[in-house]
Parts: C-alpha cells; sequence; structure tokens
C-alpha cells in the first residue's frame, strides 16, 4: 500500500519536503477528460503555503508541471505525471532532528521503521507538503466530477473550540464558503482566527475540524463490506498527515441516539426518492443514497511548536529538551480544507469509476 | 475493493443472512502457524447470536467448519477457507422488503445498485451476520499475533450515553474487560444494559462506542501516506456495519486542544524510548511508536425498530408507513466488540505481514 | 498475489487435492447477470477426471455447490463462492512424499517454501485437481461472455508431436471442436490417441498444446503496458499447472519473420475495418484489435509417471529412486481444453468490466 | 492494472514518445539499499538508442534525474520516482498516423480505445521508448539482487532465425555475453547482423529471441497458481512491446516430450539438493527450485518498416497504401536484451520482498 492509493485509477504519491520534487501518477484514468490547468493552479493555491498572517512563512509557488498524460488539453489514456519542484528548501534546519525526534511528529517512527536511512529534512515524505500533489489529484477529479454534476466543498467547522456554523445535512452551503478562511459564519471565523493568533503570539499551535460535503452524488455508489463508500474515504483521509477522526453524518453522535431519532425516513420529493433527515450522510450500507454526503476529519494541532519540549537523544539514550526551529504554521486547519476536499474528491472519482451498473444493460 | 481486504494477506468475505453459508478466504498467510480451532469458536461465540437477554432470539451456533489451509492443526501456506452455515433462516419475513425500504438500512441503496437482483433475506450480503467471518479471519489473526506478543482487547466505552471507563492509554486494563457484557466498570454497564432494556420494551435501539486497544505492537508497522494504520484499520473498521465513526488516541478531542497539549513528549522508561503520555495512540506518521495501540468506533443504533416508520413504496412511489418484523437486537453494541477486535487483528497482522525491515540486514 | 488473480473482479482459489473441499470466490461481478448451472456443470464435466480411457481413474462427480453469490438464477451483487467436496480421497498414497520429492512436481518446492508444513497429499495446493475451482469461474465467465457476443473455444493442437490443424486465425472454427476429445482433424485425433496408449502402456506420460481462440472480442479491451490482454492472459494461464509456454498469434514463429511479413496489413471488410492476416493474434499493443483472439498454451508430459525414477531423500540426503504410485493421466492435454478456455474466459471478462470508454460520453 | 505492477513492491510507468518526459515511481521498496547511479547510467546506456549502426538514428542521452526516494546514495524508504527528459522529439513525423493507422502497431487500437483522444506522436505511451523507465526499475533491482548473491543475465538466442549458442541450463555463462551484440557465439553474432544489415537495405525489419537467466535464485520464491514465478515474469515480460511469446526452461519443447524425458531427477551434488537436468527452468509448481531460472522471449520484427504496406484511412473509410516515415531500428532485439534483463529483476525481486518464511521463526 504505502503511497499508493485506489481501486480503477492508481495513485501514486512521491517526495520529500525539501528533495529535488514532489509529485504523483494517476493511473486508470479514462482519455478525453478535459483538464483546465489554470483552475488546478488556483485549486493548488488554496493550500499552498505563505497564504495570510498565520500560515509558514516558507514561500512555494507549487507550480505544477505535467510531465505525461495530457493531450491538447484533455487527458490521453496514460498514467497523468505531474511534479512539483521544490525550491525554497533549508535542509540545514534539521540536521539535529536525526537524534531528537520532534514531539507529534513521524522522526521517531520514521528512524525506527528506516534505521536512520530516511530523510529526516523537514520530515521527509511525511511532511504536510506531500499533500501538494494530493491536491493535483484531487482537484482533477474534482473538475471530473463536477462533468458529472458532483460538486464538493469544505469549510472549516472549528478550531481550537471555536465552531462554525454546520453545512445544511439536506443543501449544504458549497458557495457560501469564502475561500480565503473557509467559513460559514464570519463571525465564527473571526473567532478562530483570534484563536490561532493567541497561539502563535504563545509558541503554540491549535487544532480543528475540517465539515466536507458532496452534492450531486448518484446513488448506488460504493460496494460492500471493505468496499463502502466509509472505506474508501477513510484510508485516504487518513492519508492526509494530523488527521486522527474521520466521521460521516452524524458520525460519533449516533452513539447516544436511538434508532428512533437516528434513522433518516424516506419521503418523496417532486418525484424523486429521498430521506426527509440525513444522519447517515448520504451513505446507507457502504453505497450512496442520492443524498449530500457529509464528513468531519478533526485535525490535531500542527507538532511543531516553539515552546520547549521534553524528548530524547537517540544516541546518548538519554532526556533532553528541544526547541522546534524552522518555519511552521500555527494551525493547519485552514489549509487542510482543499486537502480534505480533494481526498474526497479522489475517493469518490475512484468509486465512479469503478461502477459498473450498465453491464446489466 | 468490494468484500475483499488486504495488502499482504488477502481476506474475501462472501455469503449472505439467509442463504446456504456464509464464510471467507484468507490467503498469503505463512505456513507452520498453529490454529487452535476451540479458541477460535470460543471467540465467535462472543459475537453469535442469542447471547443474553438483550439479543436477537435467532439462534445460530455459528460452527466453523475450515475447507482448507490448514494441516495437522498448523497453517499449510494454501489460502484457508471457511464456512459457516445458515441453519435458522425465516426468508418470509422479508418479501416486503424489496418494495419498502427499512429507514437506516441498506435495502434502498442495494436496491439502486444491484436493480432488483440484490438477495434481500435478512439484508443479504449487507447483513451483520457477514461480521462472523470476519470474526473468522480476525480470531485467527488474534491467535498468530498474541505469538508475537501482540494482545487485543476492547470493551464497551459506551452506550446511549452511559459511558465506562475509559482504557488507560498507558497500560490499558485487557483482562479486567469481562467478557459477557464487557466494560471496565460494572456500575457503568448495569446503567447501559437499564439503557438497553428501556429501548427494548420501547420497541427501539440504542447505538454506543466500542474503544479498542492493542498491546506489544512493535514500533514500526505501518507505511506512510495511504499506508499508514490509520488508513489500513480505518478501511477494514469501517467495513463493519453501523459503524460511523472511527477515531484514533484522542482523536476528536485533538481538535480542541493545543499542540503544547496534544504532543506526547518523549521519555525514556528502564531502558526503553516511550512517550510520557499517548495522545496519538500508539501512531506517528501512520507508524507505529511502541506505545498502546488505541481506537474508537462509533456504532449508530440497530437501525431495525419496532416503532412505526415513514418509508415509501418503491413500486406504487407512496409514502407507506412500516414496521419492521423480524428478529433483532435493541443494542448491537455488546456483539460488536469482538468484532472490532477482529477487524483490528486483521489490519495489524496486514501491516506486521507487511514489514520488511529484515531485508537491509 | 498467491492463488488470488483480477483487476475489477477478485478470483480466489482454494482447497487441497485431499481436503475437504475445493472451491473459489468470484467477487466484483454485477448483479443482475443469469447463471445457468446446468451448462455450467456441463462445462466441468469436459475436465472432470475418469472421463475416457486414458484419464486418471480416480473419479469424482465435481459436483458444483454454490454457498452465496446468487438470488433466483442471477447473480446479486454479492461475491460469489462456490465449492466442490473432495469425496474419492486416498491420502495414504502420499505419505512418503515429503520425504522423497517426486521429479516435475512441487514437492520439493513447496517443502522448502512451507517448511514441511504443506499439505502433501495428492500435491495438495499444487495438484490439478484446483483447476476445477477455475473452472467454474471460467465456466461463469464464458456465459456473461457469450451475453456480449464473445465466443471462446480451444482445442488439442497437438500431442506427443502429433499436430491437428491450427484454428483459421480469420474464423476459427470453434464449433468444429468434438468435446470428448477436442481436436478439427479426427485423423490428427487418432495419432493422438494412438500415443497415448503407448505412453501409458509404457508407463509413460506425453505433453502436447492446446489452442484457444476468442471471437466477437470488440476492439478496445486491455491496457497499455503491465495490462495488456497477453500480461493479463500469460498470468491466468501459467496459473494452470504444467504449462510452460505462452504465445499470441504466430508468437514464437514471429522471431524468424521479416517486418514484412509479420505485419497484418489493414484493410475493409463490408464496412469494418479488419486486417488481412491476423499474425497478431487479434492483440495490438496489448489491445484488442477486433480480430479473433488466439493463444497457444505448451503443456508438459504429467510429471507422475509409472516408470522409476531417480529422486532424493531429504531427510537421509542421499539419492533414491522412486516409483510413483497413485491414480495419474497418462496425457493431462484433453482436460487442460476446457482449463485454457476457462482462464481465458476469465481474463477477458476481467478486461472487459476494466473497460471504462463510456465515461466520456 | 495498466501502466502499474507489482505485489510488495509499486512500479508506476509514465510518459510518451515526444512528451515532456518519460518515467517511473517505484514504491514499497526497504530503506537502506544502496543505489549505484553510475552502474545504473551504463545499463540504460545498453537499451538507449543511437547505439550502433543497426539502431534508430534518434538520438537520447537517456540521463536519469532522481525526483524522490534516495537520500545520501540509500533508499530512504519513500517511494523512489526518476525521470528522462525526452530532449531529441519530432512530433511533426506522426500528424498523418492519427488517420492512417501502421500495420503492427498500436495506432489503431488506441484510436478505438481513447476514441481519437491519445497521444498519436511516435506511438505516445506505446512506444519502445516506455522501456526506458523499465530499465531504471529493473536496473535498481539487479543491483538489489546482486547484494542477495542473484545475477541476471540474457543474450540474443536468435536473430531473423540464426540461432546463438544457448546458455547452459545448469550453469549460464552469464559472463561470456558480448555487451554491445550480446551473444555467447561471435560466428552467430555476425550472422544476425549480417541479417540485420539485409533487412535494412531491404527497407524492412527481423525478429528474434532473447534468452534470459538468473542465477543464485534461493528456493522457495513465488507462490502458488496465479502467484506463481512464470505468472509474476509472464505479466511484466508481455508488458515489453513486441514480445508475443514467453517460455520458461525448454517451454514448447516439452509439449513433444515424454514424462521420463521431460523430468528432472533429483540429485545431491556437494551436500545441496539439485537437479540432474534444468528443463522446467528452476521453477516447479510456480515456486523457485534453486536452480538457474531460464526463460526466453520472442520479439516480433520492428512494425515500422519503410516498404510500402497497405492500411486505411479512418477519416474516409478506404484502403490506402501507407509509408512509414520516421526513424527506426531495423532490429530492436539487441536492445531488447537489456529490458528483458530488468523485467525479470523487477518480478524476481518483487517475489524476494513477498516471501515471508522468516515469520515462522
Amino acid at each position: 500500500m504505502s503511497s499508493t492509493y485506489g481501486e480503477c485509477l492508481k495513485l501514486s504519491i512521491f517526495g520529500q519536503s525539501h528533495g529535488a520534487a514532489i509529485g504523483m501518477v494517476l493511473d486508470g484514468i479514462p482519455a478525453g477528460l478535459p483538464v483546465d490547468t489554470n483552475a488546478l493552479q488556483a485549486f493548488l493555491s488554496r493550500r499552498a503555503p505563505g497564504n495570510g498572517e498565520y500560515a509558514t512563512p516558507r514561500k512555494e509557488a507549487d507550480q505544477v508541471e505535467f510531465l505525461s498524460g495530457l493531450a491538447d488539453g484533455f487527458t490521453c489514456g496514460a498514467p497523468i505525471a505531474a511534479v512539483i519542484r521544490n525550491t525554497n528548501t533549508r535542509s540545514q534546519d534539521y540536521a539535529s532532528l536525526r537524534d531528537i525526534p520532534r514531539p507529534g511528529h513521524a522522526d521517531y517512527t520514521a528512524q525506527i521503521k528506516y534505521g536512520g536511512y530516511q530523510d529526516v529534512a523537514g520530515g521527509g515524505h511525511f511532511s504536510g507538503r506531500l499533500t501538494a500533489p494530493l491536491c493535483i489529484a484531487g482537484g482533477l477529479c474534482k473538475q471530473w466530477l463536477s462533468l458529472q454534476g458532483i460538486r464538493i466543498g469544505a469549510h472549516i467547522a472549528s478550531v481550537a473550540g471555536k465552531e462554525d456554523l454546520p453545512f445544511d445535512a439536506l443543501s449544504p452551503e458549497l458557495d457560501a464558503v469564502a475561500e480565503d478562511f473557509p467559513v460559514l459564519s464570519p463571525k465564527a471565523g473571526n473567532e478562530m482566527r483570534k484563536a490561532i493568533a493567541a497561539a502563535k503570539a504563545d509558541g503554540d499551535s491549535v487544532g480543528g475540524i475540517v465539515e466536507c460535503a458532496a452534492v450531486g452524488v448518484p446513488a448506488g455508489l460504493g460496494d460492500p463490506i471493505f468496499g463502502g463508500m466509509e472505506s474508501r474515504l477513510a484510508q485516504i483521509l487518513y492519508g492526509i498527515p494530523a488527521v486522527k477522526s474521520v466521521e460521516f453524518g452524524i458520525g460519533q453522535r449516533a452513539a447516544a441516539c436511538k434508532g428512533s431519532e437516528c434513522n433518516d425516513p424516506f419521503s418523496i420529493h417532486s418525484g424523486k426518492i429521498v430521506t426527509v433527515t440525513n444522519h447517515a450522510g448520504g451513505i446507507l450500507g457502504g453505497i450512496t443514497s442520492g443524498m449530500p454526503l457529509l464528513l468531519r476529519c478533526a485535525v490535531k494541532p500542527t507538532p511543531s511548536i516553539a515552546k520547549l519540549q521534553r524528548s530524547v537523544s537517540l544516541s546518548k539514550m538519554e532526556e533532553v529538551s528541544l526547541k522546534v526551529t524552522g518555519r511552521h504554521d500555527p494551525c493547519i486547519v485552514p489549509r487542510a480544507v482543499p486537502v480534505v476536499e480533494a481526498a474526497a474528491a479522489i475517493a469518490i472519482f475512484d468509486a465512479f469509476l469503478a461502477d459498473r451498473r450498465e453491464i446489466r444493460r
């Protein structure tokens, strides 16, 4: 498995934070699908570093170069390969991390797994920077899903406990989401910004929750058991660094409900079968119901903080205190929003490709 | 994907609730691993129907027959196939469900996906009964993991909002879990039982949360990005019907934390590197840290309730009211406990098989 | 990989020659495909042991029992599981083989790989008997392909150097193939029979070649590079025990040709693009051209012979002479014919399911 | 499947003949394996175009750039991505091919599959140029296999019917193979050169056979049925354009043998179990026996010839005559030799990674 995902499409993500380049190969895409590279670049800019006062000062243009898979603006049936060159690298920031692992990072586990051969600079392959190629693949899938009338959007549901309004489960307000700091409620957005600024001033960081919705998803996507939409989505969403919880519909709240409260009654609306509520988040038995698909991901606070922390020296086998230097976001939740959209788009497009109902016909 | 899971091992689950049999094929298992069929049968009995006052009255012995893969009590290197015959079937209970889907069930989505060809009896392939073959595979993986010093246990963390004590994140009390109604606090267990009885008396059902822990997991299992332990575990855990949330460590609570609170400081304990806290649930960067692996799954209330519900007639395209008959659990959480253990065992054993560090040597 | 095959469909084959049962699980099949169990049983009888004077005297009815995946005679979208009980087992024939491996068999390599834990009886999982479940899957795929106008047939191209007429590469005579001893030329068939009888009388065995053709295959199936039809077909054809060569079209003869001789010129025939010759065997760049798909498999002689052979005692590490007892075919080529058809049908149906051209529309 | 291969390793190949670049991603490789980039470049130069009088005049340095996966000369555990820029492109040569498909090429089948969206320049993704990234992956695997004492070599077994000496099946003369025009018999090599020169002078092309051997392969690699070494090797070998036959050991000749001739008797040689002959090519039941692994691939003559050929105009639906311009090899067999080695190395290293016998210990 490692860095490869997909049933019909095969997505392979590569690169290290301070290596020559990061990128992806997306195989299994039908020929003849249009690609809008400007729209893709705009999508990528939503997660690019160096946006706004709260992000890392590391500046990366994240300019995408397509190496293969396109001809005259359409997919040509060959695997799509795209790369982003790493331009602004400072590997000297990280030399000491081979000996003293940063709490909350993969430094220690990578050291154990790779026996010291891992690329430690900037977290190497574990860096949040690897979400950029995920956004290349996801941005493309979003474009292709929109051709099928499927639209995906997300917003910051909470930061440091400050909560935005939730999506309307029956008709999520995808267009109401501001792109610079994506929330539904400007007032909630301001409270979140204050919390981020406070954490930054304190040399600390904060986490949050991203809520994502997909509308126009036809009923019948997904498969039983391990191929259910929750399994497909959770596998890729947990591929996003810092995600520690994934839930669908009312998710964890279902545990405290009665069946009579949790079940979504079926009804008919303008000749179409719908559910009156959407506690299931548009998924029943792992298969889409035609109602909006709803999910939430909890993102832990950025582990890189300026505060003094306890760690150990692997060489000396003694406890030491560590001050993480380098350039870091006090809150990655805003930048995680397009990444969650991208991951959801990939999983949904893959399930769409895997759907073979027309064989019966 | 569908009903197949795994990287090194390949698990294929088959069967319908009221078909001839349910079963599984587990391929990719090394030869020479011992199999204790009595222990496996005992593990299966923990999720078998007809246990205790709150479970469905449908009685099934769930007697496992191995068709292949074993020789003289050890795995022989060939795929392991095992079946459970369905004995106590009542398909006449379900005839009407082809026309009137049950809220909260897969009846409607299966109808759309399979165009009426699906086996509706008892939910067919979507039935919770398919967790029995999952427990065959998981029960075997649990035995083989124990040979590696890896132990897995779970308990009912909550039912209807009544909360059990949580596992100690540094040393989960796996042995303290009662097997008949697995909780850490007998007092909490009694409150849960009352809530279940009340729901049953009311023709309703209740949900809950299962907490699972694995101890003795070596550091270094799992892979970056899509092959991370969270991705591996979430994909299979979401294969369990009714699971709507999966979280690791402090999970969703991380969203409201500061980095300085969430990070687990490294320390040295009796010559071994440990973390002082275990908010990460034993996983950093998708790779196990050597600390206990901790996860929680929210299980929605059984959708089959005796209360009158709103649904639609697919043939008449009109709204109708529905009273679900048949035999159902007012709360499936107790029976879900071994299933979560089984799913976790499969994912961890697969990651263990996938670990190739010795190649360097 | 092991005993699992497929891209869109997932075929898992299990069982040992003298175990409780052999069988298969076929996952990923769309719902609503009809299944003719009588036609399937008739197809299986073509490879069943105990047919005709030259086959092993071991009698097996090879009665298929479907455990799941069907409802009312159609696929229901759930994995299809089917088993054949082993009835006529004689494991005492094989006890000594754990120490003295039979030349040409997997006894030695299985001993090394499985460290003595393998099931040696009748070759265990390596037995030709495992081609029966392959024929269950292939027989089903043949039925479904025929609904798409795709027909598959094969014949004995040679036995012991005695050659049948080849298929007409532009219009293979699928219907001309006799089913009891499938050849195009009765005269060649008689010579083959004589060669088999002579080998049997001599306590020896003979090999041969199976030629297989598929007509009505639409142009455009298959994928570039590793997903080409040759790759897909060769992977599964080499899953048939005793196959040592797989070639397509003129195959090995292409090596001695000039490009001007080997290329198939394009032409137009009744408004349809065709090739004037079919040296490519209906595959260009790994993708079907719409011309008949043609392949040949060389089958080595049955390694089990009555003649005295040289082997070694693994326990004593000394050379010994071995006389293989038990019940064996002097020539398995006739029984291999339906197996090759089955393997081809599985690969072609999988490629058919994987074809997603309609996405553009 | 498409352009992705592997069980434990995941190889994804991308690029078009005249696109920006060609390349590969190799995922699933353990960390800590050394990489000799000079040796790799030397290996690639063996298949590079523009070598010698008989190759295409298209000059490409085939300079490899590693984008990820390496740190300080060792694998770092992250996916290895490498690209080769296309420098010497002449897409105007190919404009007409969208309308008039070249016999023996994928032009027509690609047109049908991709509906005109395929990249036609130089055959696009179907170009033999895509064997360069295959050689990057294979060259790396060859280096890593040599660390395990496994050596792989190949030679031109025949061109235009002129036959080289075969490898000694018990101890293949890997070192005796000349690298510029790899044959065992210089005399045979000269006859082959003459045949190629004659074909070139005639505006024609010739095919041939590549024989490949691997020595030092431990017994026990490979899996039953679809995971057998023949299946693994054939799948990737058929990913090489122009390969139309793959056989192992004596291959097709086994069809005319008696069992008493074909079986390889076991014997003991200096305390090691060996076979007296090696007709099986080092594979029994799909699993390596410890004897040299032997295979042969038939390569059809280059379809691009200067001679006038018959084809059709897809737009006018009329027959036309076609003269293929551009730069082509009169014989690709010499350049195919390292490609076959590369493919074999990938399959064997993947099987080596998949071998989990130590779990028993």
